[in-house]
């Protein structure tokens, strides 16, 4: 599956994904840019139905995490390079914000070449925003020290879906020429008609008796109130991992 | 260039990098998965020398931002997104740390894909990862709204260079399976033994008086005083962007 054919996989064959490939796919994924080489990732590999058990609950029940062969969560780590200063007796001082953001900068990309080589090889893989919700319970399930953060959670297997393509907004809705151009009510209109005009996105609305789709973000998938108390929580977990 | 011979390149031809080529690979890259299909970035795209000399300094002085013939800003967006929930009276409530930190994953995806993308076309790309040292004059000088925030700097060109890979740490340093295992004293010893045999590491340490590679990473490259004060500004700008 080629970038311009990608699309989220949340079914797969029983088949086994073989260690040694995912080993070589992470190998090469680590040639991603790093901040300073100092590669501020680790990957917790979660094959086992016990710990798949643990992990299910943690992103709500999400039937990829037990029907998917490997389970990835993706972790800002900066417990080894501090480990590293450590034994070499360097005063190493990245337990603050932008070290946090710099390491989930590391993460991010170093998760995203992964996804994209795996899904060269044929494998599906689906992205679990989840992750985010509730990182104090990751962190509990995996065992996750101070400076280490999970970021992102990758269910990962051989296809037994051929979904289609979600829809994306038009170049023009994400592309500023030198400037940033804030966006009219017309240019609103108009970079959204597409996406409001789907039958699927439609439906949305329908059945979930609003009066049009963003209502659907705001009142139904992306809540006020949850987006407040979870965002409350996700400081807190920083604050606890060292990070602010 | 694919993946497994990846480098940063830093040196461009002075030959153009068309609009069309630019175009067609965000295009491309917008397929990477993103948060509730809700793309939760922008892409501000500068060829102009007068804005290039504007953002030189802010990315202290680094050649690629005026070598290069392009310079794209990668920044995490909630504006759009809100300006649209507005325009249809939805109560948009994404100015948290939670609603940041998916915009940011949303948008450190896309920029990884988009530099595969370009390094598969041949193009040479360096992530410039002082982006995050000076977002308040970053964010001045693109004219960038609250609820967006600039996360990561690509110089894209022609290469005019061809510089060596540069070393990566062993995979067992960066995988944990099942569990995250903590790294012992030993585990340091033999996962960093590579990197610090080195002759170009060695030389550094030597042109820096240090003891050691650690060491030049904590009292030279990013140090206490530098990580503390660019935290410290950092948290500031997200205020002021309105995520924290």
């Amino acid at each position: 599956m080629k970038v311009s054919e990608r699309k989220s996989i949340r079914k797969y064959q029983s088949r086994e994904v073989s260690e040694e490939l995912i080993n070589e796919l992470l190998e090469v994924a680590m040639h991603t840019p790093t901040m300073g080489n100092m590669q501020l990732y680790s990957v917790v590999e979660t094959r086992s139905e016990e710990m798949k058990a643990k992990l299910l609950p943690l992103h709500f029940g999400q039937p990829m995490i037990t029907g998917a062969p490997v389970v990835l969560t993706f972790c800002a780590d900066f417990n080894r390079f501090t480990r590293w200063c450590e034994e070499r007796h360097a005063d190493a001082s990245y337990d603050n914000a932008l070290s946090f953001l710099n390491a989930a900068s590391d993460t991010l990309l170093f998760t995203q070449n992964f996804c994209t080589l795996a899904e060269e090889k044929g494998l599906g893989t689906c992205y679990l925003g989840t992750t985010l919700y509730n990182p104090q319970g990751i962190i509990d399930v995996l065992g996750l020290p101070k400076l280490t953060f999970p970021l992102a959670t990758i269910t990962v297997g051989w296809p037994d879906e051929d979904p289609a393509q979600s829809d994306r907004l038009p170049l023009k809705a994400i592309l500023h020429k030198e400037h940033y151009t804030d966006y009219s009510s017309d240019a609103i209109e108009t970079l959204y008609a597409l996406k409001e005009s789907l039958p699927e996105n439609q439906e949305f609305v329908r059945v979930n008796g609003k009066e049009n789709l963003a209502q659907v973000f705001t009142d139904c998938r992306y809540t006020r109130k949850d987006n407040e108390s979870l965002s409350q929580g996700l400081v807190e977990v920083l604050k606890g991992q060292g990070f602010l």
